[in-house]
């Protein structure tokens, strides 16, 4: 069996110049796959400490849980987070430095990855996203260097999905000059929160803010949870999540407050405020667009969860892939050696397609990671970028997870009874990403997210147009604006001109067919769901309701329509051909 | 978040009748899904010990195993196994008995279910299969009773689904009128054996038969492996297989033999025997039939392990599904009120389908045992009832195994951050059942088996014609006789009939139109394989490989054919409608 693929045997393997001195297969798979950040990725590995970094699946809960923190603190001190919570946050380096820390530390325990994503992506991330200059200056600096261990307390008994309905309150006190922070009722308390169980000294608590008896909506506060001896604060119930599915180093808790006062200047206020008088401030008058920033300033974490995912499945892949070339079962033919696994045509099916799938989203999650840094570093970006990517956020979340949850579980039956043992790290990474598909946002809720930025765009095309002018303009040319391409998006669209052009003599091989199949269909799902919801009632919750199946489809046409563009642009960046050649299909029967 | 389903929960809940005294809607299902085995279950869920059957998820491996271990002692005190190693394997009630026990089991922590699998099921069941009567009389009290707790030897490192090629030699000594058993190489050690590592004193270990000279095929043998106070006895090496992605409880290890001597008496030769004289006596000339005879004894353990993944599939719709119905998120639009999870489509999506095909997969599950009843009871069967069985078996165990592994994930997902916790269940049943898909036959290689057999109908059917006769054959009725029909398929026969008759106004909603269509799809695929076969050169294995598709697709298609039918007749047989009343479609549009 093959030992697990840390960044070190990456590293040591995968990147080795072919003997000529050109750089081998191996390299330029490796650079097309790291895309725009390949040297970052490089340095990330380089620094990735070689050994130790993976967990003894035996140890019980509170082991586990002091050893991840441990593996934390190693990962700290060889300079992995600094940018997760760096305080210039315009920068495009540091926001760019922040995604790839985490995917690096994803090639080790999922625990640890998860713990930082908590501490500096979280926690820290919501004082860096939503909190005031003073707030980075006083607070960032330890959560980095992890002398404050902190929480992100959004998640409740009663609410998750739903955070516009939180319980808990978050109410001002003008008299004192301080909020009161309170859970009104058994299902108000924080659950699933990690670092609440056992590390946390400081939460960043979301809640409904109430000034002068006014709702002002969801905000989020700091609050303070134990002493400098780890004692809990008065006002202060934790609960402990116990053992779970995976990710033991983790230590998911759960929060309750009664009337727990906290200073003025911990709200963390920078989409929203209370003046020393008591009054209400904000830059962003409506309550809804209000709520929506602060969700959208923390859009990374969604970005960190889908590329860690990808990297769990991709080192499952790898780990299975060899094994099935060296493990051997049943004679050949007119032979006295035995096949390996992977010469069966069935063998090669469980993992053939899910290699050439793990280079597709590979390449999507790159488009995603550049995105991000150049909306996160212009301060005036236009809101539909902000969309954008909050769109292709959510989707590349929901299709990298699935992806990783099927997949590791390909792997470990491909693997027999050797995948079952926890020593060949199978069954953890299986057990540690499953609940991806839960954080960060459900993946059900997601792509319904998905299909509802899709469907903005639409609008904001066709929206002027009435009921006949709308079909009629569908018929000629629809969704012509509505696709949007982005940058790997241009070549697809050069190859469906190219393949519409043909006609019915559009080969089969011919990507651009391939690419003009996929958009067809995402074109021809958003159209007549937007006409059915224009004929639909849109108060009724049967109606919307009966729509679902078809909202579902849209979020999945769109999305594996951007990982096909994101695939063709990839697989051509990677080919070794001269400047100007232009593209063409290598399969066997194309034109 | 719900509490676990046990057998108790079930008895206590869903058996009880409506406040008219008429059965209840749940207890009608119950008596359906339990088919012609509904006492036996009934009184295995009264047997059922009513607490402390739920396993602690943070034991570690010793404890774990020593758990488990009580708690099959105490299963064994209520009754359970005494069927499994039962001598009179002939009777058709002990047969059915073992099968329903284990069933019964995995209503509680599937380590034990595992564990007595091992024990009784394999260890025992090899001695009773494959035994005379005088090992049985030696050996089954004490397997039975747990005071001899034993191995099923049969994987090895370098072999696991080919097991006509194991390493391990069981060699005659005629001068000592013992056998020696060894393990030539380190990859011939019997691995992921259950009860190796710690509890196991006796093993039924697989090897190749060696008489004077001559290999006469796999055999069985017994081998004492511990002594009374628990050491490893001289010529043995144990490994343990460490921690695992589930079943923690049981203790899985290698075993390795140096040249280890075991009296002639030992050898289980029901099938194969050597005398006193040392000269090798079979009652089957064949030494492949011999094989597959020998492996055939043993279908039992497929049989229980796609009934113990169904009940575990079961186990987790339950807990979603409940969950579902209480769990509330997002206003309900014009309301006060959340909405229950269960009233979005989408989340019905993910769980009604799987309930309605746990049951199918259940009705079908119940043909088989009967048909295990008919033919295990009947030392004078005919091959082909024999043939058809171990298809049925193979079969279903993959459909099952398939369907707890995906059903259990979605319920995870379905029920959110609860669903990871482990006191929910959800995960522990995920983690355990995952091999499943392993153990007691790969599912792509089962899967390959249920074609061939489906094949080998086909050929004695057409085998006489010749190419241009099979075509003509095959293009006026082709299969009439290949798809074989169990009590079950006769019900959908005469759907279909009155199907095929309607032609093209054949409504989509009716059941006798998706009867026919899924024959059809089997039909055709048989058909074309065949030819397939026909023009390919068998003995290359390019040519066989490159049909793994096609084959993987004919097994699928006779299994999902088998199933619907099995959900047909088992939907009729739960309808009160008095008899004689013929059956009728419920569904809306049906004429």
């Amino acid at each position: 069996m093959s030992t697990v693929t840390t960044a070190a045997t990456a590293r040591a393997s995968e990147a080795r110049p072919a003997a000529d001195g050109e750089p081998g297969l191996g390299a330029t798979l490796l650079a097309a796959l790291d895309g725009s950040q390949h040297e970052r990725r490089m340095a990330g590995r380089a620094a990735f400490p070689s050994e130790g970094m993976l967990r003894d699946p035996s140890l019980g809960l509170t082991q586990a849980r002091a050893w991840t923190l441990d593996r934390l603190g190693e990962f700290v001190a060889a300079g992995f987070g600094q940018a997760i919570v760096a305080i210039e946050q315009t920068s495009r380096d540091t926001q760019l430095q922040s995604l790839i820390d985490f995917e690096t530390i994803s090639y080790g325990d999922l625990s640890v990855a998860i713990k930082s994503g908590v501490q500096h992506g979280l926690f820290g991330g919501a004082i860096a996203g939503l909190g005031t200059p003073a707030h980075h200056e006083r607070f960032l600096a330890d959560a980095l260097s992890l002398r404050t261990l902190g929480c992100f307390a959004m998640t409740e008994r009663g609410h998750g999905s739903d955070v516009a309905s939180l319980e808990t309150t978050i109410s001002y006190d003008p008299d004192a000059g301080e909020f009161v922070v309170h859970s009104p009722r058994w299902s108000s308390a924080k659950t699933y929160i990690g670092n609440a169980a056992e590390h946390g000294h400081l939460a960043t608590v979301f809640g409904q803010l109430i000034v002068d008896g006014v709702e002002r909506g969801v905000h989020c506060i700091l609050v303070p949870l134990r002493d400098a001896d780890g004692r809990v604060l008065p006002g202060v119930t934790i609960g402990d999540n116990g053992h779970k599915g995976g990710l033991l180093g983790v230590d998911n808790g759960s929060i309750a407050f009664d009337h727990v006062r906290v200073p003025r200047d911990l709200l963390l206020d920078r989409f929203g405020s209370v003046d020393a008088e008591g009054r209400y401030l904000s830059s962003i008058e409506n309550a809804n667009r209000r709520f929506f920033t602060m969700l959208g300033a923390l859009v990374r974490g969604r970005i960190c969860i889908g590329g860690g995912a990808a990297i769990a499945a991709r080192r499952a892949l790898s780990i299975a892939t060899r094994y099935a070339d060296r493990r051997k079962q049943f004679r050949h033919p007119h032979s006295d050696d035995e096949t390996p696994l992977l010469d069966y045509l069935a063998h090669q099916r469980k993992l053939l397609p899910a290699i050439a799938r793990a280079y597709a989203l590979g390449f999507a999650q790159n488009e995603l990671i550049d995105a991000y840094g150049t909306v996160s570093s212009d301060p005036d970006h236009d809101p539909r970028a902000q969309r954008a990517l909050e769109t292709l956020a959510a989707g590349l979340k929901v299709l990298n997870t699935d992806f990783a949850n099927a997949t590791i579980q390909t792997c470990r039956e491909a693997c027999g009874g050797a995948g079952y043992l926890s020593e060949n790290q199978l069954t953890q990474l299986r057990a540690d990403t499953d609940v991806f598909a839960t954080f960060e946002g459900d993946n059900t809720v997601l792509l319904q997210l998905v299909a509802k930025g899709v469907l903005t765009d639409y609008r904001e095309v066709w929206g002027g147009l009435d009921r006949l002018g709308l079909v009629q303009a569908s018929a000629r040319m629809v969704g012509g604006a509505v696709i949007e391409r982005t940058g790997a998006g241009l070549l697809a669209e050069r190859l469906v001109a190219t393949a519409r052009r043909k006609g019915d003599s559009a080969a089969f091989y011919d990507r651009g067919w391939h690419a003009w199949m996929f958009e067809e269909r995402e074109r021809h799902s958003i159209d007549s769901l937007a006409r059915r919801m224009r004929a639909a009632d849109r108060d009724s919750f049967d109606a919307v309701n009966a729509m679902q199946d078809h909202v579902l489809f849209v979020a999945r046409a769109h999305m594996e329509r951007v990982v096909l563009d994101a695939f063709i642009a990839g697989i051509e960046a990677s080919r070794t051909a001269p400047p100007g050649k232009p593209w063409k299909s290598s399969a066997p029967s194309s034109p």
